[in-house]
């Protein structure tokens, strides 16, 4: 493959600041305002709610309001504004936050699609098909999480499983396991098999997906397992998902409003459960179409809400995470395309530090494709080099090859293009840019049917990362254990 | 249509500035060395050397060095900061420079590719319905030039029926023929009967693409035909064109370097022949592959480049052009559109004042496709909501829907959305966001598919701009003339 293998990117140029500092300020006032006088629900979870009364917040009920600055100062007096989350291979071990990036999988379909078999539901296979294309795509920095679901695995179980696959055939950093406080502990558990009990309780081994239930609602699920995570010292993304007009007001402004303040609800609960976990300001918002009702993708409105909450997170101290290659469109076709390079792009230059879904996701986030994994993970490797910015060296200002060759001729065979051809500009290993005629020649294959021979070689060419035999047997005779303690169960 | 009808868009958000001003100063003094050390040949045209030799620079043979600053200098005396093209329809008239932005179709190429008969040579027909789908366009702001070459028309007598068409079938602001100076001539002239004589030598009604021969290189027939633009006060874009690698050094700073003493020069030739004769600084840079020589887009490397010569077009005070839904797939595939979207899509952030091949580029330009225009279309007018930016109006900061519906509760009864919903979010007329199953019921069809079917209906339903008989009768009637005034030739 052709790009570098940093375990992430190291941003070298600036971000993409599209609103002013005074409409950053107007939107946290406005954040204050919902935080005050709206305020967050915390359902069924009371150790939130006192935790938060403590603080000096007004609980009533479940609904919990936040005197103006409460939270903001709980996040920034202790949550870190950049941590390291470690892989079983230091060399993949990946910094969270200042000028770096992140590119990971995309996380949560129940469906499966390739050219061959169509649409179908995910297994076990499919789950750890991606783990090693992940593994293989110098692009991606991380294994991800809930790649997809393996439906052919009982939902009470499948998380051993899942953390199992990140472990053995990758040895990227992963996500953890958040659909119960239990799994989560599962998850703490197995990663201390892997790298020790002290070790775990030292450095973080796992970011997990906290979803709050928007509008303005957490509930005891997430909470249950945001406080896992925390206590252990495991990070955690504390993400408003939603679509705006449906579950935000139907306005850009009025959305990043709801998600700052909904984010630092989360945040600050974290801090308060264990301060210094780290934790990280997430973002996923889709556009309602006002038609229909389905989310959309890649239109500018998503764009500018991540413009708009990556600054405020900069602002608040605190990591980021938004983005990926997201589109409504069911097959790899242009809409995926030109929806998922809108959102990759716009979320490099915003500065994402932490990007979920880079890769495979189809159809709104039901369907992850073997396809569309390949071809986003092309667009992976493309953003560390936009990231790295222009070579200002001697060799990148190439004056010698403009004297060397001058007016009239062509820089073919110049000593500087010799030099440095194998690396100057980036080689796809899927674009075709062949004639006309070669690529007729050639079967006339759109990207996707290229990106179909791609993923197949990968797979069959694959090879496990080693892994101390001890440490499997533990984990798989853990995972066998807990297994037989409980009946399987699909919910 | 979704969008607004604005003749231009109207930028309300800052530049992505990739580069620092020390980076700048850098590139800007490396171009000076060029121009200073290697210079520029202008072949077999004396005037440009003459016009040179007098401005105070060192010609040797067509070869002219130009003492550090003298280029800028002559730009910034004269060339306008922005200034206005008129159209026949004065709600088209558009300001080129600043922090407008104006998008127009594809230029230049020979075939065209539509789902129905593939690939194959364009006629004067598809010239005329690219026309009238780029009227028909509201994110598009400007008829275009060279859409594609309607090869069934002599080649030497084809300028008439291209200018002539753009002037029927749209009231867009148009390009002229740069073939030659006698073509030129003519489009001066055919504008002449349009606006009258008067009128175009004092207004900019035409605005044409002159291209440097990289490396630093001008040849005859573009200085030719840019000479007859300036003395007529119409507008030129001098744009280098280079496949990095082959015309121009194998790194992005080498390369900007090369442009811009290129774009110095061409643009210093125009003012000296007219002082105040508009000018924009034209960028096109592909990257070459090294493994097979053709030149790649939508790569990082291309896109650092328009984002440094946006920058160093605004230090000079001139208009720039660049960018483009530019690709180097066949067909209208996920390939195609993740090039277009990444070229689309930083040309925008990068402050593009005039943006070439918006609409139909396929394969590197050499192929206009009918439903790659419908999806760039798409992209155009979604780059109109990104560059208008973030609404912070009460109405946008949304508070009261905030208010309304708290916690737990959905937005899409709320007062705000129901006043809102309309016109808040884009709505694509191509992307499908329906269910799976629905859209599998619909026929599985991908988005050029949909494209396909749109862009028929375009032309089912399209209804010429009025014009004054008396000009179309006269226009018609210089055409005949002119034309039986010398032989078809096919060069």
């Amino acid at each position: 493959m052709p790009t570098s293998t940093a375990a992430f990117i190291d941003r070298k140029i600036p971000y993409f600041e599209m609103l002013s500092e005074e409409a950053l300020e107007l939107i946290e006032h406005n954040a204050e305002t919902v935080l005050e006088e709206i305020g967050i629900d915390f359902k069924d979870f009371p150790r939130a709610l006192k935790l938060f009364k403590d603080a000096g917040a007004d609980v009533d009920g479940e609904r919990v309001h936040f005197p103006r600055g409460l939270c903001r100062s709980i996040v920034q007096a202790s949550a870190p504004s950049e941590f390291t989350q470690y892989a079983r291979n230091a060399k993949r071990n990946v910094i969270v936050g200042g000028d770096r990036t992140i590119l990971a999988p995309a996380y949560g379909s129940p469906f499966v699609r390739d050219l061959d078999n169509g649409r179908r539901y995910a297994t076990l296979a499919d789950f750890q098909n991606f783990v090693k294309l992940a593994y293989m795509s110098p692009g991606l920095h991380h294994s991800g999480g809930t790649i997809c679901e393996p439906v052919d695995v009982p939902v009470n179980k499948r998380h051993f499983d899942m953390v199992y696959s990140h472990i053995k055939y990758s040895d990227k950093p992963f996500m953890g396991s958040v659909t119960s406080a239990e799994r989560a502990q599962d998850t703490v558990d197995m990663a201390k098999i892997v790298f020790g009990d002290d070790y775990v309780e030292q450095h973080t081994v796992i970011t997990s997906l906290i979803n709050a239930n928007s509008p303005m609602t957490y509930d005891a699920t997430m909470l249950g397992a945001a406080t896992v995570y925390a206590e252990h010292n495991q990070a955690t993304m504390i993400s408003p998902f939603l679509i705006a007009g449906a579950m935000s007001p139907v306005s850009v402004a009025g959305t990043v409003t709801q998600i700052l303040a909904e984010a630092l609800a989360g945040m600050a609960y974290v801090q308060l459960v264990r301060p210094g976990a780290p934790v990280i300001f997430g973002t996923f918002a889709a556009a309602m179409s006002m038609q229909t009702g389905a989310p959309t993708f890649g239109t500018p409105e998503p764009s500018m809400i991540v413009f708009a909450a990556a600054a405020l997170a900069r602002r608040l101290g605190v990591p980021f995470r938004s983005g990926g290659g997201l589109c409504g469109s069911k097959i790899p076709d242009a809409q995926a395309a030109y929806e998922a390079t809108n959102t990759l792009i716009t979320s490099a230059l915003a500065g994402v530090n932490f990007m979920l879904h880079t890769a495979g996701w189809l159809e709104g986030g039901l369907t992850m494709g073997y396809e569309k994994f390949i071809l986003d993970a092309d667009q992976a490797n493309m953003i560390a080099i936009l990231l790295g910015g222009v070579d200002l060296s001697e060799n990148g200002q190439a004056m010698d090859a403009l004297r060397e060759v001058g007016p009239g001729s062509h820089f073919l065979g110049a000593t500087h293009t010799q030099e440095n051809f194998e690396t100057a500009f980036y080689r796809s290993p899927i674009a075709d840019n062949n004639s006309f005629e070669q690529w007729e020649e050639e079967g006339s294959l759109d990207a996707a049917q290229r990106a179909n021979v791609i993923w197949k070689k990968m797979l069959n060419e694959y090879e496990a990362p080693p892994i101390d035999p001890a440490i499997d047997e533990a984990l798989l005779a853990y995972m066998a254990k807990r297994k037989s303690e409980f009946a399987d169960r699909n919910y």
